[in-house]
């Protein structure tokens, strides 16, 4: 089933994608050309308060052009490991220090086109202080009951589709 | 909190994805370089049979590296209706015809970097006929019970966002 290199061209290098078109030899002796986008990989994290209220995020999405409430979640700094993105990213968009991290799994996002693997983590024993934003990063924080959450999931108002994955997992483990 | 564009380059056109590189107004009087992967939109869809089995596809992705167990799926076609391309991407991929067709919201896969937007469907009134698959496309099937399928994304064996999102949704929004 797997499906052989043959030839590879990067054809674009940004700051933070890079994408290149692969030849690829395929079990069945044809080839076929595969375009992909390099991402550095990510982490999304649920804070979970122990009242049951989630902390979310909004804020504009330009590629999509719109405002969409998220997990907080960001990129890994190179050679950064997940659980010290997972609790820098929780910091710095919502000012929550979690004092408990628990790994439920990853998604891959786009794995047609992209690499993009995304950790995915619930923090308890949580603490509010202030957000630490980059210049860059405009976001609004929300906090609500996570059932309420899963209901604007159902309902359409939540369409991020990491922010739909962990939601659900952390009510399938957590109930 | 929505961003201008001040400039926009186009930096690859592929065969599915064009990359484009803008340059964006903050509403905080920055500005910044958005990096952009365009890409047509896609379907997904969970055929659920009367006994609550349901039918997913496996096959190797590419720029994962990986064989990935996912829900059937596939992107739109030039001027293709959604539901048309539901209909057409079970029945290749799976052999399943649809006599119910259910939509059930749609999911951004990467909202930081793509405009991907995948519709998301459940599938009912099922009949079984052959697999039609285009000649760069090798899927074999899995049919199992919603539940299991939800249990293997708890387990991690299912690791595509749109696959938890759609099993999850299916199973709020059914039971």
């Amino acid at each position: 089933m797997e499906e052989k290199t043959l030839e590879s061209n990067t054809v674009f290098t940004g700051k933070i994608i890079t994408v290149k078109v692969d030849r690829v030899s395929l079990t069945n002796g044809w080839t076929s050309l595969r375009e992909v986008v390099l991402h550095p990989g990510a982490v999304a994290v649920l804070p979970l308060f122990d009242n049951g209220d989630v902390v979310l995020v909004k804020q504009f999405r330009y590629p999509v052009g719109k405002v969409l409430i998220e997990v907080p979640a960001g990129k890994l700094d190179p050679g950064e490991k997940p659980e010290e993105c997972a609790l820098r990213e929780l910091r710095e968009e919502t000012g929550i220090d979690a004092g408990k991290l628990e790994y439920v799994g990853f998604v891959y996002t786009s794995p047609g086109f992209s690499n993009e693997k995304i950790y995915l983590y619930i923090a308890e024993e949580l603490s509010q202080h202030e957000q630490d934003l980059d210049v860059d990063e405009i976001v609004e924080t929300i906090r609500l009951p996570l059932r309420e959450a899963l209901r604007m999931c159902i309902d359409g108002e939540i369409t991020d589709a990491k922010t739909v994955a962990l939601l659900s997992l952390a009510f399938l483990k957590r109930g």
